[in-house]
């Protein structure tokens, strides 16, 4: 293992984290919040910064990285954010009872946007803190070794490229440009007009119906409207889903949630597309064999939970049904979690398909979590595959994806792939049973289950007992952190994870 | 395709179905049942003889078969058992309400050894037909086609290969002997001779404690103790599980209950090991890693149960809770489904680790249904292999399985399986939805969830809507039809069902 090399890319990701917690410092100024709240941002900036600095100082006989540590550095980095970036919860005690265990709970769920919570009372926390959970979700979103990419020298010998296919979500990795450096560039900069775009958007348009908050026992501020419009396009870019008023966006105006809906669905597009559209190729963009299964399984979802709600559901008109539709389809298959209803009261119909919506979730590429679209394509494809050949052994499939001949190594990962997700979905269901609120009435398979893919596909919330308008919070702290790894794994999609954690990574080769 | 070698083969199996058939008739002849009961049997009897008389006139040019033959048949042989297997109990008029896609569904359910009901009430049915649909799970454990094979001529072109392959349970088929023939003889006796001592040591003991059934309002016969006993012999051989008294097996005595559990793990054995038995090589059979990842299983699983029950449980003693945590442990985890408790009621520690059986299953090459355990310990070390390579790129899998090197290719059919099995459940579990009922409060995703993981995985009961003292009966036809055939691609592990109905089967190479 090549410890110096590791360290100075874990330093300068440190440095970078303590950099951008500057952010939700400056919105504690702004607001003006008492002394704990900045103290809780500084220490933890200090000690980022001191570090990253100190790792900065051994110099590496050798700067390439091989395969492993690429891998072994991603899982490590992620840990390690979470680790300091927990750490102003703990410090600003805003909210009652906030362990460390919750707090590197919440800041996981943010940094793999998740947005799976353990705060009970969202009206508790200040805006700094509210900032910072959001704004994890946008840093997390696209990544954050791809964001260092932008800064590091790049060398010929692969080393970016490992850190990429580690972090970066679907089977395959796509290089734009020719040099990583210029594919992470432009990668961000789409991410960062999408993002901009949505604030816009929501600033120019009624964001929150106040009287209906206040209706409901809540009072939200509109003075904070461009804070909150900026927090839901953090949520929604990073496809996180963390709510910062109570209700998550039950309150929001249908303009708001028509025009989430929609960037919900952006992002939950490959980003290679937007750059395709750059270039003026359209064309491309439709036969994207992707594209078009993700534009298919939202009309064919969107069509059955409206009919489902509008047949089996009496609480609803028609534009009412389907704008809640559209928004949870949206919400739940890009793995965002935001919720407009509390869909835990549907139909089974609509269920049903919402739950399948968690394994699948969005394309590749994108900032989504789950299985990803294209996995399930190419595993149909191999389905297929393999049947033909049982029918004619001497059968010499040349199935495509994408265009490209689809490589019998690529299937075969793919299997493998779905299969380790349903292995760690049935391991973690089985350790939450362990906790003993199981053994009342709380925490049924159900619970438990939709907890465990909820977390894995990155979405938040689930069914149940951890219900879109419940929190995790009733979880004990064994619990709540086999879910943190949980969540973890999913968005790393697993290997990095257990390669960080094989004794035979560290031992010389 | 071949139709007439395939017809003869099918019309062999009618014929054969047709005298299996004689048994519940003499039964029904023995307790002077209604005219009608015999003549559901005769009728049956008769179409089934005569179309399987008539399938042996065309003289086909070609006796061998090929691979994609052989799937087909075996899933349409499968079919039309049940089809005509149905027809007592429709002929019979025993159960009130009772449809012809109720009997497909019960048959169906015997033959592929699941024993999921839809009866709601099992004393309305007459002993002719209890004895067919206890019959059908001793039928259909070891192999319809299994059996055939010890009377078809052997052709030295892999045809009988082809139909044990699609037949049998598990990721490899092991030839015992060097001739199918005598491999499949040799399995049958085994089978044969381990029921007869089941049947033996049942009767010879306490079987059912009648005053207890009494007083729970449920009259059972003590006359009817041998016939109890093959009853229970047959389900338990075939890991079927289907009861034949009200509530399972509640009222059987802890003698009975302990000597079914037993028997439920012998028969969750590969047989194989018994011919090694015989041989006397006891050693080999510790040799082999699937058995003892059996054994760690199972006591695993009973000491999580157990110790569940024992602490959030308070309604049994030790000795009691013991004896139903074995007793369900093996049931589950063969793919039995018989029941002494509803463990429905149970902690949700000790359901959890009862569902996380029904995934896995027993041993490949015994008469248990589900993933099989020699393929998810083959996963596992895929997984292990996969996380190699990528540590070292040039790491050379050296993993062994059983003894033999694994090769990659048995990996990724693996692989492929599961997820295939996945895939099944999903979808089964989004077509039970469209149920209408589902749309109050009857079946929950927990209930459709555990009703497609109990069909495909051969069980029986599930959880809630279809837990252990309810029935399927409350599905709509079309959900029945649709589990009827998860049940039938559970047993045949999918792949001959696929082909059965790909259009490229049918066409000509």
């Amino acid at each position: 293992m090549n410890y110096k090399a590791l360290g100075r890319i874990l330093g300068k990701i440190m440095i970078l984290e303590g950099g951008l917690m500057l952010a939700p410092l400056i919105v504690g100024l702004i607001y003006k919040e008492p002394i704990m709240n900045i103290v809780g941002f500084i220490i933890p900036i200090v000690a980022l910064v001191g570090i990253g600095f100190l790792l900065q100082i051994p110099k590496p006989k050798r700067t390439s990285l091989y395969q492993k540590e690429g891998f072994a550095l991603v899982a490590m980095v992620w840990i390690v954010m979470a680790l300091f970036g927990a750490l102003p919860f703990v410090i600003s005690n805003d909210i009652e009872g906030f362990t460390y265990v919750d707090a590197c709970f919440e800041i996981m769920s943010g940094f793999t946007t998740t947005g799976a919570s353990v705060i009970a009372d969202i009206t508790q926390v200040s805006h700094s803190l509210l900032f910072w959970r959001s704004f994890s979700h946008w840093i997390g979103g696209m990544g954050i070794l791809v964001f260092v990419l932008i800064f590091i020298p790049e060398s010929n010998d692969g080393s970016s490229m490992h850190l990429l296919r580690a972090e970066s979500p679907g089977p395959q990795v796509g290089k734009i440009a020719s040099k990583m450096k210029v594919t992470a560039r432009i990668l961000y900069l789409i991410y960062l007009c999408l993002t901009v775009l949505e604030v816009i958007v929501l600033v120019c348009g009624p964001l929150i119906d106040y009287e209906m908050a206040a209706a409901a026992g809540h009072i939200v501020s509109e003075n904070d409207k461009f804070f909150h419009a900026l927090l839901t396009a953090f949520g929604s870019a990073g496809t996180g889903g963390f709510g910062f008023i109570p209700n998550s966006m039950e309150y929001f105006t249908p303009f708001a949630q028509y025009t989430i809906s929609i960037f919900l669905l952006i992002f939950g597009c490959n980003f290679a597309l937007y750059y395709l559209i750059l270039l003026g190729k359209i064309k491309e963009v439709f036969k994207s064999e992707e594209f078009r299964c993700y534009l298919i399984v939202i009309v064919t979802a969107v069509a059955i939970v409206f009919i489902s709600l509008m047949t089996q559901y009496q609480q609803y008109g028609a534009a009412e049904a389907f704008r809640h539709t559209l928004f949870q389809v949206s919400s739940i298959m890009t793995t965002t979690g935001y919720t407009t209803a509390n869909f835990d009261l549907w139909p089974q119909l609509a269920k049903t398909v919402l739950i399948l919506l968690m394994f699948g979730g969005a394309m590749a590429g994108s900032t989504a979590g789950g299985i990803k679209l294209s996995r399930i394509v190419i595993a149909m494809k191999g389905t297929m595959v393999n049947i033909r050949k049982l029918i004619n052994p001497r059968y010499v499939p040349k199935t495509k994806f994408e265009g490209k001949s689809l490589a019998e190594k690529t299937t075969n990962d793919v299997f493998a792939f779905i299969t380790l997700y349903l292995f760690i979905i049935l391991g973690s269901v089985l350790l939450l049973s362990f906790d003993p609120v199981n053994a009342n009435e709380g925490h049924g398979f159900f619970s438990n289950f939709s907890a465990s893919l909820a977390c894995i596909s990155n979405i938040g919330p689930g069914f149940e007992a951890v219900g879109p308008y419940l929190s995790y919070a009733s979880y004990n702290p064994f619990s709540k952190i086999i879910l943190t790894f949980v969540m973890l794994m999913g968005r790393l999609e697993i290997l990095p994870v257990l390669i960080l954690f094989t004794p035979k990574t560290w031992k010389k080769v």
